[in-house]
């Protein structure tokens, strides 16, 4: 291996398989593992894990930053190997055997699962994968595109294993940086007052003699799949501009608005794509991944710096931007998940939170992950971190699904993952609803007038008013709240009883 | 007035009579309002208020600390003076008036108000009246006994009013710490590290000019109205107990275990007097409010230091206290509640979190605020500040109400104020389930094995078992979830059909 991808010498001679290194790992562990929304997962030795599992029984409890690429996490389902899985996952097969209770799935805010792990409320991990750019002459690693929960798992493990990925450049080395919280009590201040603060170190420090383990892997990060804007996504987008038009018109923010968080997804892709065609300048991204719009929204000037977790960009767009990073690295940090999404820095900074919603209702609850209020999607991941401690919360979501089979407007959500004390503003393509100083019977009124679709309108109103008549600070019937539930799954259609 | 009250000579012209100081208060106006859980709440004016509101009408939007002591919420309701009503209130007249949909009361997280005002998401208030125990030489304000949001609504209000209460000793000033997050953006960290640090002032600042008016009031707070511990709340607090001790064996927590914060009511009293008879030493409290139990286990020697923003004791434990403060003063502290609340402190300080459900679900959903899902108890108050961020977050009640027609542990809640991603440890008389790090399905056994009441043991089990057969992560029957619910309403038990 060329020296400068392993600088301190003496870990030459850990260069193994991987194989050998998968062999790490027994029956029953817990592991650690980096990867978060298809950027930067450990990937040889996992891959080798999956084919062990194939002659003798490897069951773990696997522990990520968010989702993995590589199909990894269909991958280790088939084979049996996940036993329990945390905090986040996006994969189909994985989600069959979660929603089927194969496979024990603990749904978690992003920023909470080191902070457990660190007052020893959940089980450390035996071994860490993690992957990087390069080893410096310290021994410590470089991460390359997400950072996630890597810098807490390699100080958790018992040992360590390195997948050195030559498809990165080590350019990366400087675009992290690894700020960990110390344990409770006497922990003091996050040191991070402006987004593009740098308060930690550009690498992930560990003692060189846990590392059992450094395999050379030469498999890319899996390229996003995000979908062009299509007309619903574009009026969401213009919904959005026009009620920060109206914020800055009124004093309450700036033209440059407030550190920006947006989630995952085609939607959260053309909202921020919808900046381009603004008169907003100088914006700041405070996320927790990054998409293509982020280098449209860089490379035309309207966006000054990004802070996030990870990169998950297209093909041509990753190409683009890993490229020419010399030409980014100064306007990019990648932070750990616990930094990026930590109440603390959300709140101070005054971050506006903008997440995909699968449904919320007319008192502003929403749902984020439980299809028909039961059956698992993603997970909540970082949008109640965001949300709860916004300065606007805000959630949108198309207002129909399944050819209008699906209304997402609903009386009352089948699961709530974030309540109508942390949601502000709500948006669909039919406009936008502001639920900021609103009591609920106000913000019904407002969301059935603003978000529900024309298709929908006339029966959630009856419901509403009949609702009403019934009183309570949140009026609803009860016996019928999930109704329209109900019908969907029995008669394919919310309306047909 | 003699001058050790009103220090700044200037400011003596002020004084008026309570009907003088309430004109100032027009029809449609908003008002601030000290007060936080019946202590500390300006008296005299409101009352005035009511009494113009006879004659004339007057429809205000109000917005104080917490709820109210000396029935003011109550009185103002029946003088129909209450437009929109927030953040919290506890009070039966009020509370029929919001469930009827006759005033609108916006329910927030205590920590969320003040800053949503600052960025000017909700209206600053017109007048603001606060209730203090002196004026100093520069005219600022020593509050009594609660802070709340008088702070931030003195310095976001035109004009102020200051009641000086001679009911409440002199002897009460120095014990407040008063301090204000700057505006974003450029705000920096809160420079609190341990729940005995002083960082503010010990009065609220204020331009003198301002105050447009000087009440003097007689009327002293409401004593509190705890009822004494019951088999029940006794077998919740020897539930904790034996749960702490075996956090201390695991080595997860010291023997002084870690700041805690405890909500207001009888249950949550008890759990605190349960301490007195434990091998805990050296412990802290760092909550919103401070009852009875707070001075027992004080007067034994098991509490070193309290930080809250209000007292509500009973008048026996009040006459002990502030009869004796100086005695109690430096291990005391009274903050802003966006201070005793913030995230970014229950965070950084590890808080052990304890307050009290409505009800809650086999999966550790709760219900904090909304009877049969939809009418109005009393609001999420700061349980949600907490709960979220907490280091453990624990939530207590009664396996049963209305001598058994209702089991607080129910399939699905009739509304969430906190998901299951927030809820650590729930607690019965029947038992205490710890949540952490297990799947909704493993969450569900052990909460139906732990919590549920034995008389609705086996209908639980046969839910629960014909749910998981159906699948999904969080499995429910979608059309039988709230027929629990449904049932009590018709036929007045959870259970009957």
């Amino acid at each position: 291996m060329s020296s400068d991808r392993i600088r301190l010498a003496s870990l030459q001679s850990k260069i193994k398989s991987a194989e050998e290194a998968a062999s790490l790992i027994k029956d029953g562990m817990t592991v650690g593992m980096s990867g978060f929304t298809r950027a930067g997962e450990a990937k040889a030795v996992p891959l080798a894990l999956v084919e062990r599992a194939k002659k003798e029984p490897v069951h773990i409890t696997l522990i990520t930053g968010a989702s993995l690429g590589n199909d990894l996490d269909k991958l280790m389902t088939e084979a049996g190997v996940l036993a329990r899985r945390m905090p986040f996952q996006a994969d189909a097969t994985l989600r069959k055997a979660i929603n089927a209770g194969k496979v024990m799935f603990i749904d978690q805010h992003l920023s909470h699962t080191m902070e457990m792990m660190r007052c020893g409320q959940l089980k450390k991990p035996n071994v860490t994968i993690v992957e990087a750019v390069a080893i410096t002459e310290e021994g410590y690693i470089v991460p390359s595109t997400s950072v996630g929960n890597s810098a807490n798992l390699v100080e958790f493990a018992d040992a360590v294993i390195v997948e050195i990925n030559s498809t990165h450049s080590t350019n990366l080395e400087g675009l992290h940086d690894i700020y960990v919280p110390a344990a409770r009590p006497g922990r003091g201040p996050i040191p991070l007052i402006n987004p593009d603060d740098r308060i930690g170190t550009p690498y992930i420090k560990v003692d060189p003699a846990k590392i059992a383990a450094i395999v050379l892997c030469d498999i890319p990060d899996s390229p996003s799949t995000i979908l062009p804007p299509d007309d619903e996504t574009q009026a969401i987008a213009d919904h959005l501009k026009d009620f920060f038009l109206a914020e800055v018109a009124a004093g309450r923010l700036p033209n440059s608005l407030a550190p920006l968080q947006v989630g995952i997804g085609t939607i959260a892709n053309a909202v921020t794509s919808g900046f381009l065609n603004s008169p907003f300048t100088d914006l700041v991204q405070y996320s927790e991944v990054l998409q293509d719009s982020t280098f449209e929204l860089m490379d035309a000037g309207k966006l000054k710096f990004a802070s996030a977790s990870s990169m998950t960009l297209s093909e041509e767009c990753g190409a683009r931007v890993y490229g020419n990073i010399e030409k980014y690295k100064d306007k990019l940090v990648l932070r750990p998940q616990e930094i990026s999404n930590h109440p603390e820095l959300i709140r101070r900074l005054g971050i506006i939170g903008i997440n995909t919603a699968l449904e919320f209702d007319i008192y502003g609850n929403v749902n984020s992950t439980h299809v028909g209020g039961t059956k698992m999607m993603n997970g909540i991941g970082g949008s109640g971190d965001f949300a709860r401690n916004a300065q606007i919360g805000i959630f949108v979501t198309k207002s129909l699904a399944k050819d209008g089979a699906i209304s997402s407007v609903v009386p009352m959500v089948g699961h709530v993952d974030h309540t109508e004390h942390d949601v502000d503003v709500v948006v669909t393509e039919q406009g936008l609803a502001d639920l900021r100083g609103l009591a609920p019977r106000e913000r019904a009124r407002l969301i059935i007038d603003k978000c529900v679709h024309p298709s929908y309108r006339d029966a959630m109103n009856d419901y509403f008013e009949r609702a009403c008549a019934r009183g309570g600070q949140t009026p609803h019937i009860i016996e019928e709240a999930l109704s329209w539930h109900v019908n969907l799954e029995k008669n394919g259609h919310m309306l047909k009883k």
